[in-house]
């Protein structure tokens, strides 16, 4: 198929009107994984589709936090989406970790001459729908896929709803799940819902979004025996502030008092700067790997075929990741038919996948006190937060994964 | 009490012989720790007496493992003990660790220019008694302890039997147990049993000694499915190796053919020299701290003090820790009669203690597959492995940690 070809027509079953598109490649999810997709095949000129169930204004309204790796941070500068991450995102230089009432800096600069940007997901998004639009191909909001037909075919098709009731069916030659933790597509890939690798976690984080200035000009992530406390950042006049706590409880029930509390417990000389609290919310996270990521011509990637823990901020940009290897992947099958990197996809992007799982898993219980840790447990954890704080060789180590490996998958430019 | 200062006289009741020796510390244990501790103070002019339950023949016969750190060769070295730890032991300058069917070497000259040094923990003895006999104070061997009485005072006593049922009773101004993992002394120490940290481990080692020269040059950790692997050596005719086996596995009833094949799973690129298997045994092991490493004139140190999981190999070389800041902390207290270095000595201690645990935890849990490892564990497990051997700075991490930290406590050359 050639580079740019996709035809539009409609068709009427009775009542029911039915948009055909066909395209190269079909994308479900508006999200960053989808869209960063969409702005690399253009740039190749492979023709895609992207389809989200929630539209615009949601997609871009909706508030997130966002740690951006230098690596991630490249790629959306590089490619062309925006330079808005280096001009108006926060470069933090490093984090510090407060444990038995000391305070640690982990030096980004130094041990890895590079940054973290904080700069919060839907601006991100803003910036990637931005790009797809002056390309010309809007992404095709308020769309509800329902269904990826002849998966393993080299014609796949997503078929479903738009906002109006219609119906519609994308024919493409390459389909792919982005389409977050709630996939569709997920289930077109792996058939079994139980084949996926899993792990939950004992605690949740309370979040609250505070109306006042910054407390610290970096993230402290904290562990005391009240156990995690994230001090986090929105901008000048908003901040995101995180403690441990129980995943059942309700988000209502606790007190601004005890909010301060929580979050003031554990921080070493650093006294937290007031203001109003006007959310409160309970995060439950979990750890997941799809087992397949591809079935025939249907790919996942993203938070649709893997999700970590908050702690460590490796969401966004392990998804980069994934769009990276796809992205060379269907620029190869395209230019020659070859499909040698679409055969080595999963195992190519499930290396970093599940350096990132670990990252974050050891960034969480390193931090976290499970609720049935033992006195053994603490000790040794402390005794961990020691040795990883006192050797600059460690520093280095949390340091690297914390401003992000490099990605493998290069082309991409 | 001047230096040197010792007396010895006997009693009769009954028929019952007691001998009464006076000095200025009591030392409980003929290991490493606690003739080492003996050594030290006689450099210092302190006297001390040290007992064991065991024989002369029995300690220095009991073949046992040995990976000396760099710093512990040093105090070895240059406190006068011996130096055959560097003309006779074998100098390690890495180690490898082969997991996924892939071998990866820790490189400890160029992480941190030193080296680990394979020297059986028997030959160290065989040292420090040397050295004791050669100052012209030979341990006091066959000698039982049954008991510490006025711990609390400035002078405890140890009262116990020696091989022939006479009586002996050790007034002192000190007590140190240093009597192992077995310990008499650490119940005069910690009251209650319950008064420690505890881990306990779903597995345990299957030794081996086997008659054949060494497979490999370094010593080889593996992680496979099947689970820990470690491939070590004793000397040019003699090859020491391990695999994880269930804690209540009954040596006598693995075949060797079974042996070979599970030692052999996992290592990548080597083939195991075979020869004749002359011992077979299953080795438990366990975290363990004691709470309390004082009570009033009795210290513990060593393994009465704190066990680790054998991965890693910290035992003796986390003791020694213990042997440098309890001497500097008599050295003060007979010099000027300050208690201050002995009421600081169990926090000193214990920040080694818990990052030896914590370095003994890690390899531990890195390399074993528990019984109970979901298939995200195992993942994440391989995750960690390849995050560890693939960054320059975790090799460091890790090197640093295996050729040992430097002591803090430095009085004592």
């Amino acid at each position: 198929m050639k580079p740019g070809f996709r035809r539009i027509h409609s068709s009427r079953n009775g009542s029911m009107m039915t948009q055909h598109i066909r395209t190269q490649v079909g994308i479900l999810g508006a999200g960053p994984a989808g869209l960063l997709l969409a702005h690399l095949l253009h740039k190749a000129g492979i023709d895609s589709v992207v389809i989200d169930t929630k539209s615009r204004e949601e997609i871009e309204g909706t508030v997130k936090a966002g740690i951006v790796e230098s690596p991630a941070a490249e790629v959306l500068s590089q490619s062309g989406v925006s330079d808005r991450i280096y001009s108006e995102g926060m470069k933090h230089d490093g984090i510090e970790f407060h444990f038995d009432g000391t305070a640690h800096r982990f030096d980004f600069q130094k041990h890895t001459g590079k940054s973290a940007y904080l700069y919060p997901q839907h601006e991100v998004l803003k910036d990637l729908i931005a790009a797809r639009i002056r390309d010309g191909v809007t992404p095709l909001f308020s769309h509800t896929a329902t269904a990826i037909l002849d998966a393993e075919s080299s014609q796949p098709r997503i078929v479903g709803t738009n906002a109006v009731g219609e119906g519609f069916e994308i024919a493409a030659d390459i389909v792919v799940g982005a389409d977050g933790s709630s996939s569709v597509a997920r289930s077109f890939v792996n058939k079994d819902r139980n084949s996926s690798y899993f792990r939950e976690y004992p605690f949740a984080w309370y979040g609250v979004l505070v109306k006042a200035p910054p407390s610290f000009d970096e993230l402290i992530y904290s562990r005391s025996e009240d156990g995690f406390v994230l001090i986090s950042t929105r901008d000048r006049d908003v901040q995101r502030m995180y403690f441990q706590c129980d995943p059942e409880l309700d988000a209502a029930s606790v007190s601004d008092e005890e909010i301060w509390r929580k979050l003031q417990a554990g921080i070493a000389g650093v006294e937290l700067t007031r203001g109003p609290i006007f959310r409160k919310d309970v995060l439950r996270f979990r750890s997941f790997v799809a087992k397949e990521l591809r079935n025939g011509h249907v790919f996942l990637m993203g938070d649709a075929a893997h999700t970590v823990p908050p702690t460590g901020a490796k969401g966004m940009n392990l998804a980069f990741s994934d769009v990276l290897w796809l992205n060379e992947a269907l620029r190869e099958y395209f230019r020659s038919g070859s499909e040698s990197l679409m055969d080595a996809y999963p195992e190519n992007a499930m290396k970093r996948i599940w350096k990132a799982q670990h990252f974050s898993y050891w960034m969480t219980t390193m931090l976290h006190v499970a609720p049935d840790a033992s006195e053994f447990d603490k000790k040794r954890q402390l005794g961990e937060l020691r040795s990883v704080t006192e050797s600059a060789a460690a520093n280095a180590y949390l340091s690297e994964g914390y401003v992000g490996w490099d990605y493998e998958a290069d082309d991409w430019r």
